[in-house]
């Protein structure tokens, strides 16, 4: 079996910790020249003022380029999505894969599907444009550019695409005089995040770009992709797309699979897209997780929304966060807030990356399920 | 079969809202000459200074002394535990039982189990008292006296202990000059919760009261309650206490269980305390949660302990409340937070009301399983 | 000397604590039935789901329906502002004017200026007219009617008018079904404060009601009103007005003026306002505050508006009031958050009542500026 | 006149910024190797999780060793206080000192009083030892060795002695297994900063170190330094002091001195530390707010202590920031929370630095207090 994309989850003990990556490197576990995108869970309060997406971001910047060199290092994608609320552990999941000439990736298209990634980046987003068609066009543009780095060209294997995007700070708004989508920096985050999946829901034929205009981000919305995640930031002024999904000859032994959580507790969602598979091995969920908009949920009043002391996108966090832990029995998964357009109102995807049996045929000790009440899977996890 | 305690869920507004109670008593479908007890879930933060939970007793208590005559009015125990993160909603759970001579509920002892409620209250707990053997002892001593109106002398019957505690505030710690368990304010309600929680223990044998002292409380994790459940307020000086268990004799279609989940993600606690009982209907839920207070779960670090802008129980509330809803798909259900001394570290009870099936043998209807993802039950729920 | 409006500001304990008012009425000392209006700061968030501001209303209607019947008492304007961060001291101030027909009201116009109060009240804000044209003409014609109530025609003789305005909920947006000027329940507060100024700054002739349209709401911050206040809060749904002035007549030995504060630091603004004044007495302050919405101060830039964790109105507060307090020496004041249109940007009115020199020319001992640090001024204080 | 100890006062637009900083560097205005210490104020909650603090310390470190080496870098005292609740701007404040033997430092002490600043550390302090006397006497220790090297031994020429200590984590304390002052780790951060202050105190003979004990530490509230301001974070493990003075031989034209701030509103205290000083220049502030433990200021209840939605430390900030502000006319000043043992109970140091009249008897601009409302002083201002 040729090696293929790989994962490595790393726990971190504050948003400055990289200690971890450095031993797995040290050791030479984890090949820092394979690396293509690294996405973090950081313990801030991911809204406008979360810094620990940037201390995270600048401590792993300044990590690779020292060991990579400054051009290299610019060219892996890192997503920070802050908020660790409830049981959610902060660390960090490192994407690897093979070194190939493109030209070797694109054409090898034979053997199993496996899990396989690409990676892709927009131009700056202008405060004018954000949160309106321009972003939207952008990022559909760049999640082509990404499936075909990945080596897919089948909408049906896509299963997750991740976005970071930028925001509006109460200098970019001030800077753009009046033209902007919005004066709140707090609500921007919600623009960028539905522009951006709605890019996501063009790029891959869910919805019909001519369909729609300005008017209909956050407002219509009918209109979502199933594989869509989006985290805003003010870390960056562009947008950067990681997208995971299944190619053939991609190698390995890891597969990725998605299911859409219908609303934030939706947990039959979640063991249904792991059940039946004992022979699999839950290697990392990635997840999207926001307050159902109409303020209800299966009939019942909720008051996230009407909540003015600490944000929806943290109450919705803790209860998918605390979900999906029930179910697959570990919290140091990936899951971000604010749903946007990215999946039904109330819902989001639930992605999973499961590792295939062994060649022996004997099924590898799941990890995450295996953990009880009361046990310990240990601090430092890699997959 | 005669007629039981019930159980009226009722949605509410906003934390004065009880125009849903006053419907159902206009329209006769409640008598209020019943009523026991009320549980409230309000729209607060849960903390120290949470003035909702004040808000709905005092509207209640104005209510019920017009309908009742203040002297009847005073006899029903309010419980009132604010903090709705995440997908809790806010209600009240109104507990009704026929009106009966105490002779006639002491002596009746036979037929079926069936749910019974007793309820007691302590004196006042003086500020020096409070989070100390003082308030266990007095907690002790009503819990065995609201067996006793529970009409049944069997701890392993009882399901359920809900105590509603007093705090420390600015005010009180100054006039205690000094003598108090703590001077932090926030820290007071984990000592109240965790004496009372102590002091149910003591009562049901589930620990020796000669065995520790005051400086077991908040430091000895080893003792514990599977059925207490603790609240505390600034609205009360004293204790009190409803005991919901089962009891032969009393009648109705209810019966409770309870299942101790052993963390905060401990789901198949929950699915196993309803699982194979097709026949029964989930009426309502009482549940505890808590942080585990020694900064991990599953091995995983987690961040609520050292998180300054939200307290560790709503945290908590978000996860546990989420968890159950997952597994009983109804999020206007009882969690109240901090769980000190009520279960292992982390842990916490959950307790089930459930409705019997029919004469006929035919199942009713479950309310709560049945709503599925984007469906909703209606906003007011009658059990 | 004839007597004329009175204040008396009562300390609270808790939002639901009116044993203060009870005493002075019991004690003979406020007579219920002169009351006009009471203005209450409560201990909430002074955000959305700030329900202490209903708590304390619906408290004190509850004791005036008691004592007056519910005719009398619904004719009694209640204001309550919630939020008070730093040293802000929960309270109430309450306003009586002696009971005379209408006529002599308006006619008495002789004698010295001295403090009058008027009240007016509009018809229900619909959700689609909230923050539009329609609620700004709706509070114009209110604030005129309040003007005669107080019997002044004269614009230079009005120096505080307190409008208490509603805001929109989950609930209401839903209800009217897209046609709301935001879906943003916390934004909707800052455009119905800004449309209540409107109104105030249209009826006294500081903008033209021609000039401008829905659009200048939270956009065009050269239209200000000097004198207004406004504060929105769940717990109403039409517009309340209060006009403190200057009436020929008038009678009593108070009287009242104002300064704006050009920023949150403008302690000069402050101190000149009661400055050169020894033969008076400072009775209440009644303040805005707003975090200035361009994102510095002085030319340093300030975090109110990126922060998520505490909304920008809650610093704001807590930075005014402390200035204020700062100058007066007392804590025990009236500082609301959101001055939309309610002075320049970043700035806001602060008005004095101040009690005259007596009779014999003795300068009355000065309340506030007397409190040295260190010192206390007692905690009921009644003017 | 000799060059002396010199100010840099430098705005950040976020905690990793340095860029001001890098600018005064590259310009040849700044010269590194004369950076004795860095005094910054991050826009973090100033609690347990703020990482702001350590972000900005670790861009620092990085950058100092990028330029003048490792071991230099490290020798330099950073100083990082979280929190600018309210006006309060994020900047840093660089501390130079011209170069010069130790030898010459401790001998040439003639000439007038002029600024002068000693640096020092203590051993690491282990968990058992934070809050208590061992963590007191490393104090008190480490502050006399800073006296020396600022070149007096003049207590009442030390105005202001920073300490930057540690606090318990969630992970510390289960190192230590029972043994910590607390288990609260916010709690800790306040046991720190008292056993810090009364080090200073104790080093200058504000207190006798022979009349108390551990118990005293957060009790005895009459045990004070007037001059300490002491601060809690997570980012280090050890103590680090930075003595502010005046020292005959100093050089420059700076000097400080310092008021007490009896209360958090002593509006006065500042007002008179400036006065009657028209010929000087304000170039920087150094204070400390407390919430008054006691629940009232001048006589009046205020709700910080009971806040369970914003610490009481951000309250404080914001008003004592705000006061102070008011006072000087600028808000990129240093004020930092948590006065235990600094100053009576409510109270704190604010100390002032200020440049002296030129040679040629023409006042300088007076920087601060010369900006009016309204105005602004630019974002960047160097001293």
């Amino acid at each position: 079996m040729s090696e293929g994309v790989r994962l490595f989850r790393i726990a971190t003990a504050h948003p400055g910790d990289i200690t971890g990556l450095e031993r797995l490197v040290d050791g030479g576990e984890l090949c820092l020249e394979q690396v293509v995108a690294v996405f973090g869970k950081t313990e801030g309060n991911g809204c406008v003022n979360d810094f620990t997406r940037g201390y995270m971001a600048s401590t792993l910047r300044h990590f690779l380029a020292q060991r990579l060199g400054a051009e290299m290092a610019a060219g892996i994608a890192l997503v920070m999505s802050g908020g660790t609320e409830g049981v959610l552990s902060p660390h960090i999941t490192v994407v690897t894969r093979p070194v190939r000439p493109p030209t070797v990736r694109e054409t090898a298209r034979e053997g199993a599907l496996r899990l396989s990634v690409g990676v892709a980046r927009t131009d700056v987003v202008a405060p004018e444009a954000l949160g309106r068609m321009a972003q939207i066009k952008a990022v559909a543009s760049a999640v082509k550019t990404a499936m075909s780095d990945a080596g897919t060209d089948d909408p049906a294997q896509v299963h997750y695409v991740q976005i970071k995007c930028p925001l509006l700070t109460a200098a970019s708004i001030e800077r753009a005089a009046g033209g902007t989508v919005t004066t709140d920096t707090y609500e921007s985050m919600a623009y960028s995040r539905g522009a951006a999946a709605l890019g996501v829901a063009c790029a891959l034929g869910e919805v019909d770009p001519a369909a729609f205009d300005d008017t209909s981000v956050l407002a219509d919305w009918d209109l979502y992709s199933k594989v869509a995640s989006a985290s805003a930031g003010a870390e960056l002024d562009h947008c950067e797309v990681i997208l995971l999904g299944n190619a053939a000859g991609a190698g390995g032994d890891l597969v990725i699979r998605h299911a859409l959580m219908r609303d934030a507790i939706d947990g039959d969602a979640v063991r249904g897209l792991i059940a039946g598979d004992e022979a699999r091995e839950v290697v990392q969920i990635f997840a999207k997780a926001e307050a159902d908009p109409r303020g209800r949920i299966r009939g019942h009043r909720h008051t996230m929304i009407d909540d003015s002391d600490i944000h929806q996108t943290r109450h919705a966090r803790a209860v998918v966060g605390g979900v999906i832990a029930s179910v697959v029995g570990d919290s140091m998964i990936y899951v971000s807030g604010g749903a946007e357009h990215q999946g039904p109102p109330g819902g989001g995807v639930c992605a999973a990356v499961l590792r295939q049996a062994s060649a022996t045929g004997e099924p590898p000790a799941r990890i995450s399920p295996i953990s009880a009440p009361g046990q310990g899977a240990g601090s430092l996890v890699y997959l």
